[in-house]
């Protein structure tokens, strides 16, 4: 079985054209597969609903895309590759602006450079906390991760993110005692960060929001008896692919280098999740063309997965990108569906449009595995 | 209304002809309602999963297919028709080998044949247990049920089957204190199997499993305020009807006994479960053409049903037998609805692919009641 997943799939037609990205895109073998298999519109967590990358993912993996979802201090530190276990606590940072008078006048310190956030990072790193070790990491402009380690932590702390200026920062309060002592860690850290960077400009404090551990789902590969392996070359991908319990594959920056490691590792798993992610990338710039050109890179790989001979494949993303919107938007998104034993429906193109007509009509995308793992025969029956 | 479920009724393409069972069969007038009315396809549990017949049913009868899910003890005894009552415990049965050394050899005694079963059965049907009465009979095959009927009897007994070969049975422990005498009892059994089938050849022991009562669901005639009857010949679907709170009518064993029962009964319910079994039958055989001629034989009894003017009819299946798979499947099953105040669709054809460009789309099998009621007048308005 294998899942493609194309980051940001789905897009809206071009103000000029009329046709959107892949109405515009050359894309025969994407095509293909929607001429020889079952096609429709997969809904990553409710209609009108933007998925964020957490659960449009976890959608995909069968898991249900709320229940499950993952607290953003978790999906960066994720993001960035940094080890986090459920016991941690990450959190999210802002690089902020505090006033003489002791209020934010900037939740995100205009923006600083990803240079100066390093900057800033190196001079918090060896803060020292007696019982704490933590990691401090910069993620992008004004963004970082904290991810605290140590025995009896708690995301049960107040966010200090205020979410408006001109008003102090919230002080990291325990909503529960058994925060006591994470609100006590952080009080200290944030003293310290007064001590270290409060005389800098225009970044001279940090706002803390989004706690929280690594999920504790239940793995895949024991919730279905399958070997899944997760082959992407981003670290929030990854991340997602460790949540459910996959084992993630070294490989290469490029998509060359993806399909090469999953045709070398073809025969030790039974299900692959294979990740593509310029697609969003463009469709976020709101780069039309470029996106067009990642959806033809995608599509010319899509023949040296079929050689293969996987028995299920399906090739969806785990939320639309238009470039028009230059965001993650609430459009269900093209699917398609090939197997054994199944009805090819009457649709032959790989289009937002066409697909609206498949057989599969527009579904909860957590549905997929089910769908999956049924038409490669791995589900018993269900009642006598 | 009536509802007639073609057992195992949707199907997959032919290897040499590209059609499908329904595609093959000449059916004038499942086409003529697809065309007249609107069409879709059912999904019995969810996506990608092979129903039996018990969630297959009890889906359509409106229920939630896996909160009512019937043991298969319970099941198995519908099947023969074996009164079963909600306090009884129904166990199926597996005659076994069992080598010298007290281990399962062979989990099915080699599929003895269904008369060796039948003298077995009789053997051990007047075991005397103080304070015990029990129903023991053939199913086929290797397959039997056990029926325990007294007090104070619980389901929450080991299973004894081990589920593979070279390890001994289980022994049926207590799993709660309320099942202490259940487990009491099950041991004595075991003990008196022994003594009487112990030296025989190739059956010398039994497995258990599946304990179940009767599922308690809040019958439809209360749920909905409605006469519902059952038209069915075999012992399981009366069984699950039952379950449901339907009427079970006396009938015949063939197709024309049905249709007249239903006339005959016609003003005495508003709705009718009317059930084919042949097409699954033949399904699980892998016997294409039987399964095609099946099916014209149930086209061929619809004008009978139509000329009843029912207000709502509605022809589905519980779940699809595709004769290439010789078994059940996962696959959506074709369903067509004619009633009343409604729009036809622009399908014209009973068929897989036909229905799958119907206007109720995929949809779950458990709406079909509550659509058959809504159509028919049968439901208040809700909310003000």
């Amino acid at each position: 079985m294998v899942l493609v997943v194309i980051d940001g799939l789905g897009g809206l037609p071009h103000r000029e054209t009329g046709l959107s990205e892949l109405e515009t895109a050359r894309i025969p073998n994407l095509d293909g597969l929607a001429m020889n298999g079952m096609t429709g519109l997969s809904v990553p967590v409710a209609p009108g609903i933007t998925p964020g990358s957490g659960p449009g993912h976890l959608a995909l993996f069968g898991y249900d895309p709320v229940a499950s979802n993952i607290g953003r201090g978790a999906l960066s530190a994720l993001g960035i590759g940094l080890p986090l276990a459920p016991e941690d606590v990450a959190i999210r940072i802002n690089f902020c602006t505090v006033d003489s008078a002791g209020s934010v006048s900037d939740r995100r310190a205009g923006r600083i450079p990803t240079e100066l956030n390093a900057e800033l990072v190196r001079e918090l790193a060896d803060i020292e906390i007696d019982g704490l070790t933590f990691d401090l990491a910069t993620e992008s402009q004004h963004r970082a991760v904290l991810v605290l380690r140590g025995d009896g932590l708690s995301t049960l702390v107040q966010e200090t993110d205020p979410q408006q200026t001109g008003v102090p920062p919230l002080p990291p309060d325990a909503l529960a005692p058994a925060a006591d002592l994470t609100s006590k860690y952080l009080r200290e850290f944030l003293s310290k960060v007064t001590e270290r960077i409060g005389a800098r400009e225009p970044a001279n404090f940090i706002l803390m929001r989004g706690y929280a551990g690594l999920p504790d789902l239940e793995p895949i590969s024991r919730l279905y008896s399958i070997r899944p392996a997760c082959v992407a070359s981003y670290p929030m991908y990854k991340g997602l692919a460790t949540v459910a319990g996959m084992t993630v594959l070294q490989t290469g920056d490029t998509l060359d280098g993806q399909i090469a490691t999953l045709g070398e590792r073809w025969s030790d798993f039974d299900y692959f999740f294979f990740h593509y992610k310029y697609t969003d990338s463009f469709g976020e710039d709101g780069d039309f063309d470029g996106k067009v050109g990642a959806l033809e890179e995608i599509d010319a790989a899509i023949p040296a997965i079929l050689d293969l001979e996987p028995e299920v494949i399906v090739v969806t993303g785990d939320h639309s990108s238009p470039a028009t919107l230059s965001a993650h938007s609430w459009h269900p998104v093209p699917f398609a569906f090939l197997a054994k034993s199944m009805f090819p429906d009457s649709v032959t193109a790989f289009t937002e449009r066409a697909c609206a007509e498949g057989a599969l009509g527009s579904f909860p995308a957590q549905q997929t595995f089910s769908l999956m793992l049924g038409y490669a025969g791995r589900l018993a029956k269900f009642g006598a």
